[in-house]
């Protein structure tokens, strides 16, 4: 069983799960396990590590349109080393103080393998939760900041010089885009990050809307780094698209509202396409996009 | 460094950790992780895992005087057997309809030991949060429920017969006391639950509030099932002071609110000894009560 089967089954268990975050009453809630194997590249720091955990859930409020409160995290290592426990916490209450939110402390744990699991939480506001399966045939599909950021600091990690990975470890210190998330709730009529790459987002929003996507190749905004890493065009949009772990936002906005939902957008906003019939399947250009990335575990 | 002085620590940097969940407005919060080798003995089947799991957050929530209302978890194992996380989920939802809250689903990661990471929320009442801080000299010392149920449970276990697992997993799903604690927090002046066991729980509320506790031995309510697997009376004593992860509350009453404090406590209330000066440390029919117990990592 695949970690997308075993969380559609945990959707039919539990009726508020299958979203970016749970709501209960105004209450958003969002948990992640990260770990050193597969989600800390070697250069990764712990205040690195710290930030981008705890953004990593700050990420799925925002992707509710909700405002982010307060986080959590449980830090796990073979031992307790009390300078790299501090620089997680330290890029925790970063990036919480990032977005507005508070780092309010957490758990230790023992683990052969450094582990972390955080949670944050925020409020829904006036414009109510922005689900997934809200979008509809003839709205833009559009996408918040450049993608391919978390692909660039990868490669950059994997040169390991001083300073491919002091700028590796910028790169992965993602703002979570709580502002953008809170400013596109009264438009956005679907919505969720990009954990999992452009490609597999777009694939599980058409399937929770029950619609298709035709996108713009040249229209993806593509960040800088990226440029500097891939080899060819296919690579870079290779790597804007399925690598994943962008958190960046992933929503469809009625036409008439798209100038108002770009105005507010702290981080920009693009449009990269259109919302069609599910028939059509989500395309590039005309052709299929495969519904490829990073498949959690 | 051991877990304390990192939890000190952290307690330094972030100003809300320390107690057993952080206040954020008028919101509490905690987190914890639990993992096969040092937290579910062999013979724990996953229901009890969910329930237990997540029952240990919704205690934190309860030993701030809080109510309860949902809960996340994190489930990570080498694969995604579909039953048993069905189960772990199943007994995680038991567990928060048996508080009155909600199980609104988490993550799945990978890992090569069975892994969970749970968090749990509650609201504060109109009495506030009860922190640990607050005990004062001559006040009464009380405690919820009965103690020694985890340590009877772990004797069970370790007979690995199927009546004994059974009776085990049974000890093992304990009540978290959310209504007791709602109940308490208009009249308790300090609160913790009892993860690491009476006696460091009284060493912990003691530093906290700047005081000392005097305990009648007899006075400690024990559970009927620690005579199953005491060898005597001191080995009770032992099992049900010393072992930890009771998850009861230990609470300070000023004495004119005693009466209505016990009438309150659905789970039952048992004063076993009082507040007094910082000097006389923690005692036990005169003799000082060791600071020994559970140390998590």
């Amino acid at each position: 069983m695949n970690e997308r089967d075993a969380l559609r089954m945990l959707a039919i268990d539990v009726p508020h799960a299958g979203d970016d975050a749970a709501v209960v009453d105004d209450l958003v809630i969002t948990t992640d396990m990260l770990h050193e194997r597969t989600d800390f590249p070697a250069g990764t720091t712990r205040y690195t590590a710290g930030w981008r955990a705890v953004g990593a859930s700050l990420s799925d409020v925002a992707a509710m349109g909700a405002r982010a409160t307060a986080a959590v995290a449980v830090y796990a290592d073979e031992g307790f080393d009390p300078h790299e426990l501090q620089r997680f916490v330290c890029g925790a209450s970063e990036v919480c103080a990032a977005v507005d939110a508070e780092y309010v402390g957490g758990d230790l744990d023992v683990h052969s393998e450094f582990t972390t699991a955080t949670t944050a939480v925020g409020d829904v506001t006036d414009a109510g939760p922005v689900l997934r399966s809200g979008a509809s045939i003839g709205e833009a599909l559009c996408v918040t900041g450049e993608w391919g950021r978390s692909a660039a600091a990868l490669r950059l990690f994997e040169r390991d010089t001083v300073e491919s990975v002091e700028r590796a470890n910028d790169l992965f210190r993602f703002t979570p885009r709580v502002a953008d998330g809170v400013a596109l709730a009264p438009h956005a009529t679907a919505m969720m990050d990009s954990s999992d790459g452009l490609a597999r987002s777009l694939h599980q929003l058409a399937e929770a809307s029950g619609v298709g996507f035709t996108l713009d190749r040249e229209a993806v905004p593509v960040h800088p780094a990226v440029d500097g890493v891939a080899a060819d065009a296919d690579e870079r949009f290779e790597l804007a698209t399925t690598f994943g772990e962008d958190f960046e936002l992933v929503c469809t906005v009625p036409e008439d509202r798209l100038h108002d939902a770009r105005a507010a957008c702290p981080a920009g906003l693009t449009r990269i396409g259109s919302v069609v019939a599910d028939e059509e399947g989500v395309t590039v250009d005309g052709e299929a996009l495969p519904d490829a990335g990073y498949t959690h575990g």
